[in-house]
C-alpha cells in the first residue's frame, strides 16, 4: 500500500500562484482591451488604459519607495482615481486605505496616524480637509515625516481648489501617474494572506477600528459577489455605493473579473441614478436602504419609468423596510437583499429568492425578502448563537441570538488592536454584534444591533420591528427608533421621524397622535413609541442612520416621567 | 514607522479555512433543501437528500477504514451515484478516481493497480468488465488484497446483472449508503492542496498517466466555470459530457455552488437531448464537437425546434468545425467554445464572445468563435511559446508555438511519474503539447496537437485546418486527417471520412474526386489529402476522434508511392 503517494506532489511555479484580484485586471486588459472600463462624465477609459494607468500608479509609488508594508490613504468620492487605487496600490505591494469623505479632520488625522500613511491621495474638493487632518497629525507627532501628497483634479469641480492644492506642494494625480511606467511588471504577492486593504469602522463609541483585508479574501469575495447576484460578463455597474465603504463591497474588483463597465457618480441623487440607467444601460447597482427610499420617493420628473430594462439592486447596510422593498419591486427593480459588515468584505448573507415566493402577495414577498437570509458562497460558516453557550438558537423565528461567522471572507483582524481581536474572534468565530433570529426555513433575520435593542421592563424590544411598521404609515418617509431613559420601565422606544414632502405638519400634536394610534393597531402596546420627534435624521457617508447620535439626543431629552403614563 | 504591522495578523479558526467544493453542497442543502438536485429517469433527489446521501457515502467509507490517502475508483456512466461520489469520497478524505467506461479490462486493471484502489464502485452494466479487470490485477499482484466492491443498481438496466454482481459478493450501493450515517460530520481538508480527484489520460502512446487534482483547484475552477459561462443560480444542467471525463469539467461541483439541478443521461442521443431540454427546461450542457454534429444532423422527428428557450452549450475537446458552430447557432443554441485538458481541470481558455461580432456574417462569426480564445478567470497564465527559447510567438496569427499554462487550475502533477512531471512542468510552465498561433486580438487558435501535425516536404500542415474545410463539403458528416507516410514528401495528408445519411456512396471513386476537387479550390495544393477513406471513425468515451488509431491505419496502408503523383 502506497497510500500517501496521492498527496505527495509539491507546489511549483506552474501550478500555484497567490490569489489576488490583480489577475482580473490583467485579464480584462487582454480579453477586452477596447471595452469601456470606467466612465466619469466626459471621461472614458478602456480596460487597456485602466491597466496601463494602474501600472503607472504602482510604478510611481515604488519610485518613491512606497511598497510592501506601507499604507496609502485615498480621500475621494466615486471617481476614476479611487477605482484605479484599488489596483495601483496593491500592485505596488502596498495597502489601500480608502477614507470616508464625510469624516472630520481630527478623525482623519487619527486614521492617517494609526495606519502610518506613507501617501495621501486626495480629491481636490477634499484637499483642505486633508490639509487640516495633516496639520493635526503633524502637531501631535514628534519627528513627523510628511507623507507624499497627491491631489486629484476633477473638471467638474472648481479649478481654484486644484490651483490651491498645487500651490501647497501637492503633485497633481495625472502628473504623478505620468511619472510611472505603464509597462511596470507587477507581481502577485508572495503570500495571498498579504494585506490588500484597510478600512476604518465608524467608531461610534471608541476610536475607529482598522479592518484589515487580504488578497485571498478579496479574490474570493469578488467571484462570490458575482455568482450570488447573477452578475455576468460585461455587467454595467453604477457606483452609488461609495468605493471607500468596504472597497465597494469588493465590486471594484468584481467588475474587472467580469470585464464590465464602471459608471462613476460624484454625488448620488435619484435623478442621476435614473439618467445613468437610461444613458449607459446600467444593469446593477448597490444602495443602502435610505438610497432606495430616495429612489422610490423621487418626484416623477426625476424618474424614467417604466425602466427601459431590468435593473438589479443589491441593498444592505440596515434591514430595508418591507414597504420600500415592495415599492422598488413595483417600479421594476429586482432587489437582492444582503447583509454584512466591513469585517466580512461587505455582504456575507443573501436573502436568496425562491421561485415558490413568486405566487405570494407582494407584502408577503417583501416581508420574506427583508430577512437577511443565508450565507454567501465565500463564507463557510454562519450561525445565530446564544453567546453564553455558543450553541445555535432554535430555528423558531423567535429566539434571539448573535450572528457569528467564519470563513475565508472574514477579515485578518483589526490593526494594532489585540484586545478587540481577542473579543471579536472569541471561540473560533467572528462576532458580528448583530442580534437575529433563525426562521424555520434557515433564513436569519436581524432584530437589532446589540447596542440598538431597547430593554423595557426587562423585555427586549427590536427597534427594527417598530421601524418596519412605522415605514408603512402614509406620512412617514424615514423612521428611526432608539431607547430613551424611562422612569418606570428603564427604557422605552423613542421615534425620530422624517415626513414625506407635502405632508401637512402644521398640527404636530395631531400627527404624533395619529402615528401612535397607527402603531397601537399594529404592535404590542409596550412597543409603541412614547416619544415621536420630527426632523432630518443624521446619516453616515453610506446613508446609515446614526443611531448613536439619536440615542444621545433621546438621553438629552431626559427620562420619560411616570406621570406621563 | 511600524511598516509591517499591517501584515502581522495571523490566521485563526474564524478567518481561514481550506477551500473545497464540499462547502457548496453543505450550502445548497441549507439554502434550497427541497429543490431538485438530481433527476435520473423516475428518480429525483433534493439537495437535502443529496447532502444526506453523500454524508452516508463518506461515513460508509470511513467505517471500512477508507479515508485519507486512499483512492476509490468509480466505473459508471452519468448516473446519480457518480455525482454523489464527487462529494462522498472527498468528504471521507479519500480521492475519487472516475474511470472511463469505454476502457478495456486490462487498462482498467492497470489504473486500479497504479492508484492502489481501496474500493471499486461499479454500475451494474459494467460489473463484468470490473470483474475481469480485478482478475487481471489480482493475477499480476503478489499478496493481492481485494478492494471493497460495490455495485450500483439501475432500474433501467437488466436485473440479472445486479443479481449476478451480488452473487459475486458485491454490496449493493443503496445498502452501502444505508450503512453510513446521514449526520456524518465531514470536515474540510486540513490543507486545500490535498488531492480530491485522479483521472487517467487516454495514454495513446505509453501507459495512461494519472492526473492528480486538489481541493483548492476544484473550488476555484467550479466558480470560474460559472462566471465564464454566465451560469447563474438555479441552472438546469444536462449531463451529456461524461462526469468521468475530468470530473465533468468540474461542473459536478459548480452545480452545487449554484444550487442548480443535474439531469442525468445514461446514454447520449440527439433525441434524448432535445427531450430533456423540453421536459426539464435545461439551460446548459457541455458537449464534444462530435456530439454537436449529432445534434445538428438529427432527423427532424428527433428534434424539438425552434428551441422553447435559450440553451447554452459549452463545447471543447477538439476545435469544432466552423460549419457546425454556425449550424448550432442557427438552431438557437448559444455555443461557447472552450479549450482545455484534464491537466487543467477541464477548460482553461474560452473564446469570449465580443458584442462587435454580432453584426458580422455568420461564417465570419463561426470562424472567430472556432478559435480557442483567451484564458479562463481561474488560470493566471497562458502563452503560446517557442519551446526552444520559451519566448512568446508574435501575435500574427501565423507563427506556430506550444500552448503553455500556469496557475491555480493546473494539476498537482502525474501520479508516481517524476519523469513526466519534470517534462510537463519544465521552465515553470505546464506544457500542453498543443500547437497554436496567437491572433492580433490576443486570441489563440490551435493548429494541432504536436503529434497530429503533418510534416510534408519540411512544411508543417495543420490537420485541423484541412478538416475545417472538409466539414463544409455537403456530403461529409465527419472528417479526420492524419499523416500517411509518403515516398516523396515524407508525409502527406490522409483523410478519413464519414458521409451524411442519404448520401449516394455507390461510386466511391467519383466521390473521392469530388472531395479532392472541393479541397483544391479552398486550400494550398500540398494540403489536399492524397488519400480519402470512407467509414465510421473510432472515438473515445468523450467523443474525441482517436487519431492514433487512424494514424496506425494510414501507416498500414503503406507509403504513398511516387508513381501516384
Amino acid at each position: 500500500m502506497v497510500a500517501r503517494d496521492i498527496d505527495e506532489l509539491p507546489k511549483n511555479a506552474a501550478n500555484y500562484t497567490a490569489l489576488t484580484p490583480m489577475w482580473f485586471l490583467e485579464r480584462a486588459a487582454q480579453v477586452h482591451p477596447t471595452r469601456a472600463s470606467l466612465i466619469h462624465g466626459s471621461r472614458r477609459y478602456t480596460w487597456q488604459q485602466t491597466y496601463h494607468r494602474c501600472r503607472r500608479f504602482a510604478s510611481a509609488l515604488n519610485n518613491r519607495s512606497i511598497g510592501l508594508g506601507n499604507t496609502v490613504a485615498v480621500i475621494a468620492p466615486n471617481i476614476p482615481a479611487l477605482y484605479e487605487a484599488h489596483f495601483g496600490i496593491p500592485m505596488a505591494g502596498a495597502v489601500l486605505n480608502p477614507v470616508n469623505i464625510r469624516l472630520n479632520a481630527s478623525t482623519i488625522a487619527f486614521l492617517l496616524g494609526h495606519s502610518s500613511a506613507s501617501a495621501v491621495i486626495v480629491d481636490q474638493e477634499f484637499f483642505t480637509l486633508a490639509e487640516e487632518a495633516l496639520k493635526i497629525w503633524s502637531d501631535k507627532t514628534k519627528g513627523f515625516k510628511p507623507p507624499l501628497l497627491v491631489v486629484i483634479g476633477d473638471e467638474n469641480c472648481d479649478p481654484k481648489q486644484l490651483r490651491y492644492a498645487k500651490g501647497k506642494g501637492a503633485i497633481e494625480y495625472e502628473d504623478f501617474l505620468e511619472s510611472g511606467d505603464p509597462g511596470y511588471a507587477w507581481k502577485p504577492p508572495e503570500d495571498e494572506w498579504q494585506s490588500i486593504a484597510l478600512g476604518y469602522t465608524s467608531g461610534t463609541t471608541a476610536s475607529p477600528k482598522g479592518v484589515v483585508l487580504h488578497h485571498r479574501g478579496a479574490y474570493l469575495m469578488s467571484l462570490s459577489g458575482a455568482v450570488i447576484w447573477g452578475m455576468n460578463e460585461g455587467a454595467v455597474y453604477l457606483w452609488t455605493l461609495p468605493m471607500f465603504h468596504c472597497n465597494g463591497w469588493c465590486y471594484t474588483w468584481t467588475l474587472a473579473a467580469l470585464c464590465g463597465t464602471n459608471i462613476c457618480l460624484r454625488q448620488v441623487a435619484a435623478k442621476a441614478v435614473y439618467e445613468a440607467i437610461a444613458k449607459y444601460k446600467v444593469t446593477h447597482f448597490c444602495a443602502a436602504p435610505v438610497v432606495l427610499n430616495t429612489i422610490v420617493n423621487a418626484p416623477p420628473e426625476d424618474t424614467i419609468l417604466p425602466l427601459p430594462h431590468v435593473v438589479h439592486v443589491n441593498t444592505a447596510g440596515a434591514a430595508p423596510p418591507p414597504s420600500v422593498l415592495a415599492a422598488m419591486s413595483q417600479r421594476g427593480f429586482r432587489v437582492t437583499h444582503t447583509y454584512g459588515l466591513s469585517e466580512t468584505y461587505g455582504p456575507s448573507t443573501v436573502c436568496a429568492w425562491k421561485p415558490e415566493w413568486e405566487s405570494l402577495p407582494p407584502e408577503t414577498q417583501a416581508r420574506l425578502n427583508a430577512r437577511q437570509g443565508v450565507r454567501y458562497i465565500g463564507l463557510e460558516g454562519l450561525e445565530v448563537v446564544n453567546t453564553t453557550t455558543m450553541q445555535p438558537v432554535p430555528a423558531d423565528g423567535k429566539t434571539i441570538g448573535e450572528i457569528v461567522m467564519r470563513g475565508n471572507v472574514v477579515m485578518k483582524g483589526y490593526l494594532k488592536n489585540p484586545k478587540a481581536n481577542e473579543e471579536t474572534f472569541a471561540n473560533g468565530w467572528f462576532h458580528s454584534g448583530d442580534l437575529a433570529v433563525k426562521h424555520p426555513d434557515g433564513y436569519i433575520e436581524i432584530k437589532d444591533r446589540s447596542k440598538d435593542i431597547i430593554i423595557s421592563g426587562a423585555e427586549n424590544i427590536s427597534s427594527v420591528e417598530i421601524e418596519n411598521v412605522m415605514y408603512t404609515h402614509p406620512a412617514i418617509l424615514e423612521a428611526s427608533v432608539v431607547a430613551r431613559p424611562d422612569e418606570k420601565w428603564g427604557e422605552s422606544p423613542c421615534a425620530f421621524v422624517t415626513l414625506k414632502p407635502g405632508v401637512d405638519a402644521s398640527n404636530e400634536q395631531r400627527l404624533v397622535e395619529d402615528i401612535m394610534k397607527f402603531c397601537r393597531a399594529k404592535m404590542p402596546a409596550y412597543w409603541v413609541p412614547k416619544s415621536v420627534v420630527f426632523g432630518p435624521l443624521p446619516k453616515t457617508a453610506t446613508g446609515k442612520i446614526q443611531k448613536h447620535l439619536l440615542r444621545a439626543k433621546a438621553k438629552e431629552m431626559g427620562p420619560v416621567k411616570i406621570s406621563k403614563l
